[in-house]
C-alpha cells in the first residue's frame, strides 16, 4: 500500500539535496511539455517544486504524466537534479533543482475551479471566492495569512503566559444584557421560550474572575455583534481580552506595549520601540480632530478661531458667530495641488458635513487664494507664522460646528497623506490615547451617561469633581491606537463599593434600573472585589496591520459577507418544522437568492 | 494616591525574605485574635501568608485591623519575620515566616459569603455552589482546575506547532445540518426565518482546510450540542481538532502518543511510555465488553459457551439456544465476598438486562457454588483452567443476548476494580482501539448505515471486500482510551473521488440525498483532495483526567448545569418583545424557576 508520505514539502528543496532521491506530494500548479519533455510545478502550501517527466528516464512515468491536469493531487519519486544552465530561477527557494521523476502515483483528480489557482495575482470577483473559499485559501495569499494568525495568536499565549495570566474559557452560551449592541439569541429548547445570547465580548465574565481571585486572566476570545456591517467588521470577530487585579494602567500598559513589541518582532521581524507616546483625549480632538490619530505623519490641525475672528472673511465669521470653530491644516509642498485637486477636496469633505475648504498656497511671489483679501497683511503674516507655512505649502481652512470641522479635517487629514504618500506601510506609531471623560450628558434624557461603562472607575485625582464638576472628570480609561486605527481599549473598574454608589446616583439610577441593567454582577461585586482592570485588543485588525490588507475577510478562514452571510456553506439556511416544533418557537423563512 | 503593587504574592515569601519591607495584597482569610494581638491569614490564588498586627509596632494599624472581616480585601506592609518557635507551619510554603504589618489600606469590604471560602474541604450543595460561582473558585479548588486547564492548552498548542500544526479559528455561526445530534440554532435577523447553527465540531472546516492545502490544522474549538445531559457532558464542549494531509494513522498515533506523553509530563509530572497498545474493536468486545476498556487492571471477559454448551445447566444452555452467549469474568482472591455482596452484584447488572449472575468460588476445600452441580468433574477441571482459577479465586458466569452479556460484565468488571481498589489513581493506561467496522447493517430501513461517516475510509487492505462482504469491511477508524474513558477518535478520509462514490452507492444513497445531506462539501472535495485524516480530543474529559475529578463542571470555569441553564447569571432568560421582533420570531417564555 502506497502510504503518502513525502520526504520533503515543496519549498525545501535546494542544491544542498543534490543527487538525493525524494518523494514529494502536492498539487499539479503548472504544466508545459517541452521537447517531449513534461515539466510540472508541483505545489503545496510551502512552495513549488519543478518536476522533470524525461521518457528516456522512465517512459511509463511520462506516459502516465501526460493525463495530468491542473490541481490533481500527485505523489511522486525522483531523484533531485540541478536545472539545465540557464533554467534556473533565483525566485524561487527550489529555483536551482529539479526531480526527474521516476515514480508518479495520482492521488486524486480535480474538477476544473472556477478561477485559476496558479495566478494568484489575478483580481477574481470577491463573492466567488468566498464561495469556493477552500480554493480561494489554496491561491496562497489567505493561507499565509493564516499562517501569520496562527503564529500571532501563540506568541500572545505565550507571552501572557509567561507574565503570569492564565487562559480561562469564558460561555458561549450566555446571557442577554439589555446593554450595548444587539445579541445573538439562541433558543432554548428545555426552557422554552427563554434565550441564550452569545456574548458580545466576555467583560462580566473576566471581571468575575477577578472577584474569584484568579488575579490575572486573558483569553483569545470569540465575540459575537448582531450589526449591520462595517467593511471591517463580521458578525463574530476575535478579541485578545485581559484582565488583571492589584495593578493600575501604567503597569498594565507595560505589559501591552511588551506584548506588541514581541509579536511584532515574532511575527513580521519589526522592532518596536516601546514605551508609546501618550496623547489626552482632548488633544487626539484638538490636533487631530480624532481619538486614533494616525502619528505616521504630521499635519496637525491648527486652532484659528482667533485669527479668524479678526478678519473679514464673513465665513469664518458667521461660523464662529454660531458657535463654531475655524482650524487649519498645512500641506508641506502642497502648492502642486490643482484647483481641480482642491475642489475635489472640498467635495470629499462635505461628505462629512463641512461646507466648504477655503485654502492659501505660499509661493516664492507671495500667497495665493480667492480669500486673501479678506485677511489684513500683519493677520497673513500671524496665520503663516501660526501655521508653519513655508514657500510650496499648502493650507487648508475649516469653519463650522467644533465636530463636524474635527471629522472633515481628520479625514482630510488621512486622504492627503494617502495621496501623497505620506503613510509608510513599513512604519508603526503606537500611541495611547488616555484621560477619557468619564461621563457625558445626554440632553434628551437630560441626565449623564457613562462614556465607557459605569464601572469604569474615575481618575483617582478627579474623584473630587465627581460633586462639583462631574462632566470634567476623566476616566481611568484608555486606546491603543496604531497607524490611525484602535486596535484596543480598556480600563480601570471600580472596586470600591462606596464610589461604585456614587457613579450610580451620579447616572441616576434607581435600584430597580441597577438590577435590571446589571443584574446579579453588581451583588457580586459586593463580596470582595479587588481593585482591577483590563483590555481588549481587537486581533482581526492587528492581524490586518500585521498582513498588510484593509480586507478583514482576508484573514479570516471562513468568513462571511457584509450581510452575515456564508456564501460558500449558504448559511444561515431555512431549518426543519421539526427544528423549530422542539424549540417552540415559529418562524417563516424568508428565500436567500445564493450566488 | 495607593497604587495597588504588590512585591510578592501571598504564596512566594520564606525564610530568605527575612527582615525584607513586602507590599502584599489580598483577601482576609481567617483571622484570630490572641493575647492583644491580631493574626491574620491574608490569601490569593498563590497561597496564604500570615499577618501579624502588634499594637507595639504600629498602634493605629492595629486598630484598624480589629476591623477586618472574612473576605475583605487589602494591601499592607511590613516587614518579613520568623514565626516564634513553635508556631511554623511546614505545610505551607510561607509556614516558617509572618509579617510584621506597619501599614494597612482596606481596598473593598465583603458582604458575608454564602458559604465560607475558609472551609474548602466543606461540602457545600453544588446549586449553591453554581449560583456563587466566583465565591467557589475562590475556594481553590476550581482554581488550581483552571491552572491547570491553562497550562494543558498552552502546551497543546506549543506542542501542535511544533510539529507543524496551525490553529486556525473556524466559525460559530454556522449551518445546520441534517445529520448528528440536534443543533443549537441562532436566527438571523438579516435574512428572517433562516438560522444559523452552532458547530457540534468543526468536521467539515478542517476537511476543507486540507482541501485548501493548509497541510496540518489543530484547534481548541468550542462545540455545541443540543442534547439531554449527562453527567459528565455539558452543551458546550471543548476538543483538540486535528487533521493532517499525507499521513496514515501511524504517523498521526505517533505525534498524538507524543502529545499525551509530553502533555502529561508538563502538567501533572507524569511519565508515560509511548508506543500505546493497540487493540481491534472486536478483541475489546471479546475480552472487555466495551470498546473502551479499562487496562489498569485484569479480569478479562472469557467466553465459556463450549464448555457451557456441555454442562446440565439450563439457564446457560437456553440462552445458547437462543443464539445468545456465555462469559465469564474471574475475580482474583474474590471469595472473600460474601452471598449478599454477590447478591448486590447480581442486581447491579440487571440494570444492564442481565437475569442473573452464576458465580464459583475456588477454596482449598474444593469448587462451591449452587451451580457446580451442572458440571461433570472433568468440565468443572476444564473450566476452572480456562478461567485460571487460583485457590481463593471467584467468578462470575453471565449468559445473554452478546450485547447484553458484553454490557454488563463491562459494568460489573469496572465496578468490581471500584470496590477492590483496582483503579490505580496514578496509573495511566493508554490504549488505541482499532479496526472499527466501517458499516453496520439497518434492519429496519433494510439497508447499510456508516459507524462513523461516510467520509470515513475503509481499511486500504479490505476494498476488496466491499464487493463481497462490505459488513466486513474494518474502517480506518481510531479511538483513543485512557483509563476507561474515551479520551479522543478520529479516522482517515476518502480522498478518491472513486471509492467515495462506490460508498455513496453502497449506502443507497441518491444523489438528491447526498446533496440534501452534505451539501456543497461533496462538490468540495472534488477539487484536488489531498489524502487526509484526524482526529479529535474531548479537553474537558482530559482535564477531568489531569485533575482526578469525575464531575466534568469542576474544570470549566461557568458551567451549566444538566439543564443546561447557568445558575449565576440565570440564563436561558426571556427576551424583550423588541428583540423577537427584529428577528421576526414568536416565542412564549415559560417561567424558570431559579434558587
Amino acid at each position: 500500500m502506497f502510504d503518502f508520505q513525502r520526504t520533503h514539502t515543496c519549498g525545501s528543496l535546494n542544491r544542498s539535496n543534490l543527487n538525493q532521491q525524494v518523494t514529494l506530494s502536492g498539487w499539479v500548479h503548472r504544466r508545459r511539455d517541452h521537447g517531449g519533455l513534461i515539466f510540472i510545478d508541483l505545489r503545496d502550501r510551502f512552495g513549488l517544486t519543478q518536476l522533470l517527466f524525461d521518457p528516456k528516464v522512465d517512459a511509463k512515468t511520462h506516459e502516465e504524466a501526460a493525463k495530468l491536469r491542473s490541481e490533481w493531487v500527485i505523489s511522486i519519486k525522483g531523484k533531485v537534479i540541478p536545472r539545465a544552465e540557464g533554467m534556473t530561477n533565483t525566485k524561487l527557494a527550489t529555483g536551482e533543482i529539479e526531480i526527474e521523476v521516476n515514480g508518479l502515483h495520482i492521488l486524486s483528480q480535480a474538477k476544473t475551479p472556477p478561477f485559476s489557482i496558479a495566478e494568484e495575482e489575478l483580481d477574481v470577483n470577491e463573492e466567488l471566492r468566498l464561495k469556493f473559499r477552500y480554493l480561494d485559501i489554496r491561491r496562497g495569499i489567505i493561507s499565509k495569512n493564516l499562517e501569520l494568525r496562527h503564529r500571532a495568536m501563540l506568541h500572545t499565549r505565550n507571552f501572557m503566559s509567561s507574565q503570569g495570566f492564565l487562559e480561562i474559557s469564558t460561555p458561549i452560551l450566555a446571557k442577554s444584557t439589555p446593554e450595548g449592541a444587539r445579541d445573538y439569541l439562541v433558543p432554548s429548547r428545555i426552557h422554552p421560550g427563554n434565550f441564550y445570547a452569545l456574548p458580545q465580548s466576555p467583560q462580566i465574565f473576566k471581571q468575575l474572575l477577578m472577584v474569584s481571585g484568579m488575579d490575572r486572566y486573558f483569553q483569545i476570545a470569540s465575540c459575537f455583534r448582531d450589526e449591520d456591517l462595517r467593511a471591517d467588521r463580521q458578525p463574530e470577530f476575535t478579541q485578545i481580552d485581559i484582565e488583571m487585579s492589584f495593578g493600575t494602567p501604567d503597569v498594565l500598559m507595560q505589559i501591552l506595549e511588551n506584548l506588541m513589541a514581541t509579536l511584532f518582532k515574532e511575527t513580521i521581524g519589526v522592532s518596536v520601540k516601546t514605551d508609546f507616546c501618550k496623547m489626552p483625549y482632548k488633544d487626539a480632538l484638538e490636533f487631530y480632530g480624532t481619538d486614533r490619530p494616525d502619528l505616521r505623519y504630521d499635519m496637525q490641525l491648527i486652532r484659528l478661531d482667533d485669527i479668524a475672528q479678526r478678519s473679514q472673511f464673513t465665513v469664518l465669521l458667521d461660523q464662529l458667530q454660531a458657535g463654531g470653530i475655524v482650524k487649519g491644516i498645512c500641506v508641506k509642498q502642497g502648492s502642486d495641488i490643482s484647483r481641480k485637486e482642491i475642489d475635489e477636496y472640498t467635495q470629499f469633505v462635505s461628505k462629512f458635513g463641512l461646507q466648504g475648504l477655503a485654502w492659501m498656497k505660499l509661493q516664492t511671489d507671495g500667497l495665493s487664494s480667492s480669500i486673501v483679501k479678506f485677511f489684513s497683511e500683519d493677520l497673513l503674516k500671524e496665520l503663516t507664522q501660526k501655521m508653519d507655512m513655508q514657500i510650496g505649502d499648502l493650507i487648508f481652512i475649516a469653519a463650522g460646528p467644533e465636530d463636524k470641522v474635527n471629522q472633515g479635517l481628520d479625514h482630510l487629514r488621512r486622504k492627503l497623506a494617502r495621496d501623497r504618500d505620506l503613510m509608510s506601510a513599513d512604519k508603526y506609531c503606537f500611541l495611547w490615547v488616555v484621560d477619557f471623560p468619564l461621563f457625558r450628558y445626554n440632553p434628551e434624557d437630560k441626565r449623564m451617561e457613562s462614556e465607557h461603562h459605569p464601572f469604569t472607575s474615575p481618575n483617582f485625582d478627579d474623584i473630587s469633581l465627581l460633586d462639583k464638576e462631574p462632566l470634567k472628570a476623566r476616566a481611568l480609561a484608555y486606546d491603543l491606537v496604531l497607524n490611525g486605527y484602535e486596535i484596543g481599549g480598556g480600563s480601570q473598574r471600580i472596586h470600591n463599593g462606596t464610589l461604585q454608589e456614587k457613579i450610580f446616583s451620579l447616572l441616576q439610577l434607581t435600584e430597580k434600573e441597577i438590577k435590571e441593567k446589571f443584574g446579579f454582577f453588581v451583588d457580586a461585586l459586593k463580596y470582595g472585589t479587588p481593585p482591577h482592570l483590563g483590555f481588549a485588543f481587537g486581533l482581526d485588525r492587528i492581524i490586518m496591520l500585521l498582513a498588510k490588507t484593509e480586507n478583514i475577510r482576508d484573514v479570516i478562514a471562513f468568513p462571511k459577507t457584509q450581510k452575515a452571510s456564508d456564501l460558500m456553506m449558504q448559511c444561515p439556511s431555512p431549518v426543519s418544522k421539526q427544528q423549530l416544533h422542539e424549540l417552540e418557537i415559529s418562524a417563516e423563512p424568508t428565500e436567500i437568492a445564493w450566488i
